[in-house]
């Protein structure tokens, strides 16, 4: 149930450095040798080979992972890991890098479930931290950082819970928790800020925003028997 | 009053996109002609010109600018825009990408007021993608889409304001306005998540998150005139 990381350079070093934050098991796969030297001996786990070959990966052990990162400097490369990974184990979650634009529609025609352009990114967070200096930092922290206590966290409404078939209104979520919900997503919808009118149903994946106190006790109030 | 944006080539292309779509007036510069005839010309503003030159940022009006972005693909050009930039002007904005770690402190050192790695954003967020997808997604468009109804806002509590003076829980800013304070920047100080107990101050710079009109409820709540 690990994450495999291909690719040890800037990049894949980033991804590696964050899921060991997360204390999430991971597996870092390079062919060079002397980026492996420096960067992850000592203080990763790492295999030491082609991403591109299906011995490597199944080395790492894709067959029991649960994701993997394409995240290699060539998108051609994380194109053909893309294939590959997703050959091997079809409901692998895939997320790869691109560095082109164009490449974003290969990445995700070859099954990549998401698809993370640096330079898109890095443009983007660039542009807002002229705007809006102080909500970039503090959005950067309260994702990637556990130690503040606010944050944001995804729940599916699973059946049964109490919550199915009950209006926001009705469900009392901030009253009984303290969190907001601040989206539903429903299957392929959006509803952002939904009304207190709206109704939960089953596989709802919602978004909560509050402490982790407060996203605690929304997970014990969706998850009671219902009564 | 506008931005000055140096490099139109990935990463500045994404910058001037923002900007555009956020209604904030730019102009592009870049030294390469072909690259402003594919991206730039007809859609954005630009100067033809090397951004490292005094007399192209002085084309580009940075005497009347808020601020600059250094998006060249070098960091050593970064870094000389950032030292020419405060030369000219020394309480201009500057925001810069830094493409390997080591220059990150450089940067600030010239006078950078923010810095931003592609790299390591990037590598960040392929993490945040496998770990948690759909917040990931979710707060991208919550801090770079206008049209979805929840974002966050910064605001400086400027004297006077009737909140100075007052706790959290004096104040009735969530019950007033339906806002939430989620942080409060006081100096260098980041209290996150801050109790009901904590007194405003002058010159804090609040971190809210609610819908745009409660974010405007808090506006006039902190304007008004003390009683
Ligand atoms: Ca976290
Ligand atoms: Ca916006």
């Amino acid at each position: 149930n690990h994450i495999i990381v291909c690719g040890a350079g800037r990049v894949g070093w980033q991804v590696a450095e964050q899921l060991s934050r997360e204390n999430v098991p991971f597996v870092v796969v390079d062919s060079r040798e002397d980026v492996l030297e420096k960067y992850v001996h000592g203080k990763f786990l790492y295999v030491h080979g082609d991403a591109l070959d299906d011995a490597v990966l199944l080395e790492a052990g894709i067959e029991r992972a649960r994701g993997i990162v394409a995240a290699l400097p060539t998108d051609a490369d994380n194109v053909f890991i893309t294939l590959t990974a997703k050959g091997i184990k079809a409901d692998l979650l895939v997320v790869a890098r691109a560095d082109r634009l164009e490449s974003e529609e290969k990445l995700r025609r070859a099954g990549a479930d998401k698809v993370v352009s640096p330079a898109v990114i890095g443009g983007k967070r660039l542009a807002m931290s002229i705007l809006k200096p102080v909500s970039v930092d503090y959005v950067d922290t309260v994702l990637h950082d556990r130690e503040y206590e606010f944050s944001m966290e995804e729940m599916i409404l699973q059946n049964p819970s109490p919550l199915i078939g009950k209006t926001l209104v009705e469900a009392r979520i901030r009253e009984e928790t303290g969190a907001m919900v601040v989206a539903i997503y429903r299957g392929r919808q959006l509803i952002s800020n939904p009304q207190g009118s709206e109704k939960l149903e089953a596989d709802d994946l919602v978004i909560l925003f509050g402490t982790r106190e407060q996203l605690l006790a929304f997970e014990r109030l969706a998850a009671a028997k219902p009564s």
